[in-house]
């Protein structure tokens, strides 16, 4: 089988740019997930990937989807040098292992995109608070910027250190902003109820993401309060520009992948046309699609690709504004997001690598 | 094969009543249902079941879990004559049908209990409005009672015609019910963001609900306004004493069976003990179970079980309760209710046929 | 919620006995099947139920479906003095744990039925080449009963010690021993092609099993050699009188409950009515169920129930025999065969507790 | 949302050739995978799609998965004159359509890639057995050209009229060929076990198709013959060059996508290297992937991808060899292969469109 991506492509992209690129804690959904999208990525080139526990493991072994696309990438232990050699690194680690490493990348000269938890909140108390331990780099804090592009595109180009927003602060933050910016809403009592899929909770072995515990069945989980919670809250606070109310309910949904994100909002002034609002918000945006009036969208339709899919409702004519907003929690919501915030950094087409349509059915 | 459960508890009960139930329109969900339930009923006998398009088909033919328990059992066409001989009978019907039939049965002294929406809403207009044809039987609307034991226990006693509640309705108003009957909700502002799995949609062919359609995905639907908010806001308003304002989404789960809803209102006093509140309200009832505080249910804890699981919370110390209600929408939301509401009607134990454990997993 | 079943069936079945039962190791799968069936019959009353890691916790905070069942069954650590003041203990656990325990409990006058592999074969040098460990209780081998009763029910009545099947076991037997005990089928080239739910690899957390792993996807497993293979070939050469050639090759499948076992035998005559061969082997049994001519059994149809459903192809008119055999893995391929076992071991009738309909859909 | 896609490429691709592509029927699963497929081709344009009962409708507002990629396409009524006006015409319609059809266009100079069944079989008699109609087009026949790249890549080079092989033919073609011209395989004994995603039944309404169906559950169907039976013994007769004994049972599986086949061969001689032998066969093969020794392939590992990965094994050393192969039904085993074969018969690098990798988790 020969599917090296970067052979085929070369035939028609001479003369280009090309990213080195390290992903550091490669073995999990989201690592996979980058993997899958810079195979198809033109103008970049995964150089190293590290996993102390898989070291000296081929990435096709772990992960059959990529065979014929990395046939001699395998994972390594991670080294600073190495890494710091790269233009680019990745962390789809768990939290507090970016704390420990993005100073002496950076001290390198090499970008660092965050998926991790690490750098997303401003606060440094604030993390430790909801993340159970201090934070391991707060003096790196006033220069990291929240990868977000639809709000913070302008500084993501000049960054060193971005934080890839969280999956469900993605979808919740992109369907509240245009309510908050244009001071709508009702700040105080804001509501997302958010479903996700079960790759939210990632590969590691635990009773509560098996199949025959997952399937087949619905709840809520920590209802008394998600780490997401502060990051949403955060984003939410800036497009106010005051404090906000926020109440938010993730629910595990069973299905692999997607986040239905379902936002109440009480509105002071009922005759605004929101569909306007929200089709002008994101008018030059590649990867938010403001559906027609009426819509509702499936996470069926944005699976594995880097899209964001909104919809908005006023029912029955009320006061409270029901906002629809579907992301692929790996793509939008990590991996691909993380792709598009290398894009821009790069100065590339935003698009490049994440222009496939989805998966459907 | 040997399974005739009546043989079996025959050998264990004996000079026992037998109740003569008749089915109208047997072959969706929530007749199989039925089937299955009563086939371990003790003191229930199915006698006859009806469908036009599937006149002398054995029951057993469709629906081969039945196989063992209804060796003799076929659908026939619809006879009021027949249906008229048996103690009850209930309608497993689109809507429209039990309107045209119920009068002759009460007429022929046969209690009826109608799973369809036929008799839910009290006012004839709002049904016509909301099913889109004038209401065929409003003068029976007056003695119809809404079978909810936990409300209308007594009413349920003596009716000669049920109306077994909604799916979402059950879910919705167990869950709220509490709240508003102390008077410590707002009842301006309800939300009630509900998730159904897709046999909620019924056994009809439509590509909405296909396997590949449905799969692997989330989407709220009928945003704009779905049959099932005025039953709930009708419920509502008798246990607020009031009008009451509800927004209601709700959503397609990829699963088969199975409601979560997630319930919002604002109370003005915090100080009071919901957990206690729900404990108490709830005390009595042998279907509806009031989980630990803190407590995440989920459904498939009551797949095939005629139990509603409440959880109650209030996030972070706010003024906002989340409820947290779960049931299997054939059962607690439609066949089990069904049966229970006959159990209360004949004098029996309302368990009976009802008292086995949930499917889990 | 007062679910209590023993109270409502007391009230119809007075004056019988009730054997007293232990659980060893019930926090996996096929303990709390266990604990739902029993809950539901009206004759056995779980006294104990042990596990080391969960002592103290009650068996419905770990399965809430239990909620209203149990209210004060908890998992006690192992004790031979409590689990043998028993009339008998099951034993859910991993194996080797029953090679260790089952000796005392049978010296204590305490009947064992063992659902794990412990003494499933009969030659404890198999046993240890397939199971990686020396047999640690060969001594108890020869009065161990298998425990398929179809086969065996007269010498389960006087067992003191029974091997209950496993999963795969069953669909197979079940299915081919018709063939084989007539003398048609070829016996040495016998093919098992099985698909299983999940819930066959246990509620261990492996990340095999992980919702977003096994989900969405079909594969084969341990083709080279499954431990089930030499269990399934011990029986198959117990009907055919000989030695047998067998190639079983098991799948998962993204379902939680199911066995689909589809085999191959080649026959010499074809002139056999392979139908009615079946249909009167298994005339009497309570829980085999020979489907007309023509059909294709669905796992769905035995869901939750103890029932094996056979159907016999002989496709093309050629000598080729297709049987399809499906059971629910964790029922009539574990607990629920287990509770057959007990009942034909006390004298009770064979359907006591499972002669509940299947849930479907 | 902006995502036009030939913007994209374009901007790296200047000068080449872009085929007009014209699909009719395009409303079923294999026509939105046309179109995801086609969308990221960078040298084919979708000019025209066919449906009648659709037309008028954008296929963007049928599959929102494509919104973005195609912002002014919309199903239009079959017209000859405009499919005529193609390079190359994609037929994705139930069986009977492409007869009426082909003709015309291949009179007009239009290339055909039949997706459906109309040219598969070389005798029109056979055709009309097991497609229960007579054969419209029979004098096509001989110049159709069986579109498996593997076994025919030179013919497809030249042809006019591609038939593109059904979804279960080409996994077990594919793993069944390299035995049968090696001359190795018992050619009169050959088992197909096979099993499918729902998607195989395609987008019509159906009950059998039903989430709540097809859900939770395996089946057998068509046990006693399927049309996809005389499609894969023509294959294998090429291979084996000589008449071949195959009994295929298909089965239903509860996902999407995917279809796994075991294959089961005897041999006389086990001394071959099975594993050199499928290595060889397929070694310059872009989209076969021979795994290595000991291989389990996953479904999932195709999924979205046009790669037929394949795993041979000989259990327990026997002369039975058991070859397990997976495709994903809609894109090796339908819509991806007719790229493939457009992408041969234009001249074209075979890999275009096709090189992304699959999806997962």
């Amino acid at each position: 089988m020969r599917l090296y991506h970067r052979q085929l492509s070369n035939g028609f992209c001479k003369g280009h740019v090309m990213i080195k690129v390290g992903i550091v804690g490669g073995t999990g959904y989201t690592g996979v997930e980058l993997l899958r999208l810079l195979a198809q990525h033109p103008q970049a080139e995964v150089a190293v990937i590290t996993s102390r526990s898989e070291a000296g493991l081929r990435v096709d072994e772990m992960y059959p989807n990529l065979r014929g696309h990395y046939p001699e990438l395998a994972f390594s232990v991670p080294d600073v040098a190495t890494l710091g050699a790269c233009d680019v690194v990745f962390f789809a680690t768990p939290h507090g292992v970016a704390h420990a490493l993005a100073g002496e990348l950076l001290a390198a000269g090499t970008r660092v995109i965050d998926l991790s938890a690490d750098f997303r909140l401003q606060d440094a108390e604030e993390w430790a608070k909801w993340y159970g331990q201090p934070h391991g780099a707060p003096e790196l804090l006033s220069e990291a910027v929240y990868g977000l592009p639809e709000v913070n595109r302008e500084a993501i180009k000049t960054a060193r250190l971005i934080a890839v927003p969280g999956c469900y602060p993605t979808a919740a933050q992109l369907g509240l902003i245009p309510l908050l910016e244009a001071g709508l809403a009702d700040a105080s009592s804001l509501i997302a109820d958010c479903k996700s899929g079960v790759s939210g909770a990632g590969r590691g072995a635990s009773v509560a993401s098996l199949f025959c515990e997952a399937g087949e069945s619905m709840k809520a989980y920590s209802v008394k309060g998600h780490r997401h919670l502060p990051e949403i809250r955060q984003g939410l606070r800036l497009a106010a520009g005051g404090e906000v109310g926020l109440t938010f309910v993730p629910h595990l949904t069973p299905m692999i992948r997607g986040i239905h994100a379902t936002l109440y909002a009480r509105v002071a002034d009922t005759s605004v046309d929101l569909q306007a609002l929200f089709e002008k918000r994101y008018a030059g945006e590649p990867f938010v699609d403001v559906m027609p009036a009426g819509s509702h969208p499936e996470t069926r339709s944005v699976r594995g690709g880097n899209v964001c899919r909104i919809a908005v409702h006023r029912p029955q004519g009320g006061d409270l504004v029901v906002v629809l907003s579907v992301i692929d929690n790996l793509v939008k919501g990590a991996s691909g997001q993380a792709v598009q915030n290398m894009n821009i950094l790069f100065g590339l087409d935003e698009r490049l690598g994440l222009s496939h349509a989805a998966l459907l059915p």
